[in-house]
């Protein structure tokens, strides 16, 4: 479709995203996804069509990441660039958080010529969340008072809760697979744990999968070893979503018959609900020789499940044998980053290239949310970009 | 004021900024220091207003930290970008400074398309403002020989003697505060060492806010216990300043004492000169165990000082109870981010905001300081940027 | 000459860089260099006469440094800065990649928004140039898959075999030096093994200089103690080139013989290719104690040939005394940055500024080489930004 049509279109979709933080999806409208998903698609066609939808003259996307990252860091990077946003790290290990500042303070004190802020925080169970709960209420009362010319908006780049950003260029990706979100109603999606040669995977992907997922109609299957629970309350979440949008919720314990029939396949390895609570005591507590127990007794529990692998013979009782395989990678491929993975190589090798570009939504999805939270209006935004037309590369 | 207005009024403010550094304020004249307060003020009203003072299409922005820091890293970077530069860290563990280089070589190795260079090396005595004149001292001569195609500019983000970016983001402050410079004669401001469990924060706060604040005709009083001197040729110049500008200066050792009838508070901890002194040949030496032995010895004698905390009862003398709270943050506060410490919970919790907003200058003050040490003509310069009146963000 | 007539020249230089990574020297036409330099001293007088040449409004210029470095981190970050790019570092501590994710799919992460790829990666031998084309292989993959919606250039910014950005700026050096490359015709360059008291530093600027050098017609002399070879294959790539040329190269054993009557010198240590092979084998293995003692018989090795020093005496010899010195930065300076080092305090002195000059030309180097592989019509391009004449600082 023509991008004026696009952007005409989007006029028809009553998003409340503006001055919002995008923190979970469940807190948001169909409508406000819907808007995510179409501005993240319709910027993603300008820089293809080479005009840039540079928005800001200036200012700074702070980044906080409390874990490692690649491929969030550069989405994240990517997307402030493309929006006019410098990417500014607030490097713990650079700065003075450590010798007791309090998160309210710095919060302001990082903020003043500040538009958004991404962070990262999926370590701590029960921290990451709240933790930009209390930035988000520090912006508040920083902007309330006079301190912040501008509110910043937060986006969430993976909490102990949910991964948004992943799970919206998830969606974005199934969308364009399957040709439309009406076409997924019906459709049965798989979100297995998989076995890892490493312990400790957050559960945000498993838990935004199915907490976002769950809305459109699909039969979302849940499948992991007895004892690899999620966070209770986000289960129910599913549980309702499905209901509510005429899809189904269920849980069962075999990789191998959940993936039967299914259209699409998730799977990915997870640290159980109850160990990542004692793991974050500990932790807590600092004490290392509990974290080395802990690893060990659950890496042998994992080893227990070596045949959650998704290979070949699993991919054949699919739907016409060829369910759609998703991944958010780095996935543990058997013979290639490990000995004994999530996925056998000749499988991940059918659908790496559909991984990339599952990925290759990311800056678009975050930049999307950058988007709508800064633009009251953001189709009247987009028009002025493609009518001003200006060249994202040349002159 | 409108912009217009405000812009017109610069041109009379004859002040010698152009291609100069911008390392002690004393070594500025009152015209100087204006230019530098009112362009600070002019471009936060013209981003206050949505009008990009962007002046750069591209050019680095060097930042050269050798002590860890949260605010003043992120002020730069915002006054780099809000004006177009580039922030590039000269990260010297990602580096070969380590390597035998010589600062006259990487000086201009850096220097080749860059416009700013900001510098903060305020760890050892004797050492931070010596480093900044020979970087300056390598850039007049790469410039000189055409090495470098326009001299970049040095401004000093604290050293060992003074901090102007925050002394005059302090005094932008004050002027806010008490309505203009002219207000802050005759006014009572105490200038206080404070207790904290940290040993060896930096002398350059209180020596650069007695040497710049010395000269707006206030009285002011340097109060700590005996024997925490500051450099003395800097408590001179505070002297000389109070003298000429027709205020005062006095030296007490008695936070209660000082505090009555104090428009003006500014309580925080420092190590003493001779202290630093001491600790600067240990640090040269690597004496890790002599240095171990010194903190012991400054924690203890620290020690018998922990009632020079601000508190609710210092407060009540202070002029009408409610002398202004001032702190360059983070602030030591009792109970909070320490057991005892610098200000008390509540007498800080009242102020807050305030030292938030005072920081929120900061940025400002850096950007004016780039502006004014790269345009001849700042008023012409920003008139021109009113007239295009470019969108900071939006179309 | 002034800028329209040079670029109108440029048209008549038959190049083929448009979407061609730049790994080595020897893979490139003579057009293809002369290109190169040809655009870097355009890009340097637009800038000198604050013309932008900002071409891209948006886009990531992203950088792999395998090994610490300054100079060229600092000319990548000006080069990209100077044409809109953003930096943005791929560090391998901050990020996944120690954690086995493949170079094919990092390749790929890093590359939706990306429009260059910097790489420098010279430590182990036989790995840097390889790891290039890997990464190159992994893009085109991408870019044929429709992930990539550009092919990303890479730039290679030193690996094991060249440093052809460092070659080029050198070459860049002494068409100005000389006044132009045809002048270069006949003369006496000696790239000289030299003393310095690490071990261990990479072949890659020697390997480059002779690879690249001998095609102008010039008489080469290679010049080290016995057992201190270079790569062979590279070695017969010089002998090939410098009789293509009409020039000459010879292999000898004498600094002090080499230097004789030499138009340029360029004295500089590396580490012999038998040492390098066995110190890539113990580094793979982690060997530590293997490595430590290299290094020591390494050390006592080279400590035989601290009359490989670059000195006034052996100055005096050279074609009128004053053969033009040349380095890649930082040299090991006897007495300055060393005890024993490569050239003498008062021999360096006297071109310490030349050296500056010709650091000065790598960022445009790099500018050139992003310029000719995003844009297929050079001039074109470069007509375009005389044309919008936008300024580089001011408005």
């Amino acid at each position: 479709m023509n991008l004026k049509k696009r952007i005409k279109k989007l006029k028809q979709i009553k998003s409340k995203l503006y001055k919002k933080d995008f923190l979970l999806t469940w807190e948001k409208s169909p409508e406000d996804l819907e808007m995510i998903l179409e501005v993240a698609d319709i910027l993603k066609q300008l820089r293809d069509e080479n005009i840039s939808p540079k928005v800001f003259a200036s200012g700074l996307a702070v980044s906080i990441f409390r874990d490692n990252s690649t491929r969030t860091r550069f989405s994240y990077a990517s997307a402030a660039n493309l929006l006019g946003l410098e990417v500014q790290d607030m490097d713990e290990k650079k700065s003075q958080v450590a010798h007791g500042e309090t998160v309210r303070e710095t919060a302001n004190m990082i903020s003043f010529l500040t538009d958004v802020i991404g962070i990262r925080d999926d370590m701590y169970l029960g921290e990451g969340h709240k933790y930009m709960l209390e930035v988000a209420e520090a912006l508040d009362e920083g902007y309330k008072e006079g301190v912040l010319p501008n509110r910043p908006g937060i986006v969430n780049l993976q909490c102990d809760m949910d991964h948004p950003t992943q799970s919206m260029a998830d969606l974005l990706h199934l969308k364009k697979e399957f040709g439309s979100l009406e076409n997924l109603k019906g459709k049965k999606l798989v979100m297995s744990w998989a076995y890892s040669p490493s312990y400790g995977k957050p559960m945000s992907v498993p838990q935004g999968i199915i907490g976002l997922l769950s809305r459109y109609g699909m039969d979302i299957e849940l499948a992991y070893p007895e004892g690899y629970e999620l966070i209770p309350e986000i289960v129910e979440i599913a549980k309702k979503n499905a209901k509510a949008s005429g899809g189904s919720f269920t849980i069962s314990h075999s990789m191998k018959d959940a993936v039967k029939d299914a259209d699409i396949v998730y799977p990915k390895s997870w640290a159980p609900y109850h160990i990542m609570q004692k793991r974050t005591e500990l932790l807590k507590k600092g004490d290392t020789a509990g974290l080395d127990a802990l690893e060990k007794s659950c890496l042998a529990e994992n080893a227990k499940f070596k045949d959650w692998e998704y290979d070949e013979e699993k991919m054949k009782s699919t739907k016409k044998g060829k369910a759609l395989y998703m991944h958010c990678l780095p996935a543990d491929i058997t013979d290639v980053s490990c000995k004994e993975g999530e996925v056998a190589a000749t499988t991940f090798e059918q659908y790496r290239i559909k991984t990339y570009h599952e990925a290759g939504f990311k800056p678009y999805i975050i930049a999307a949310m950058m988007f709508t939270n800064q633009f009251k209006n953001p189709a009247k935004m987009l028009n002025k970009i493609l009518k001003k037309g200006r060249k994202r590369k040349g002159m």
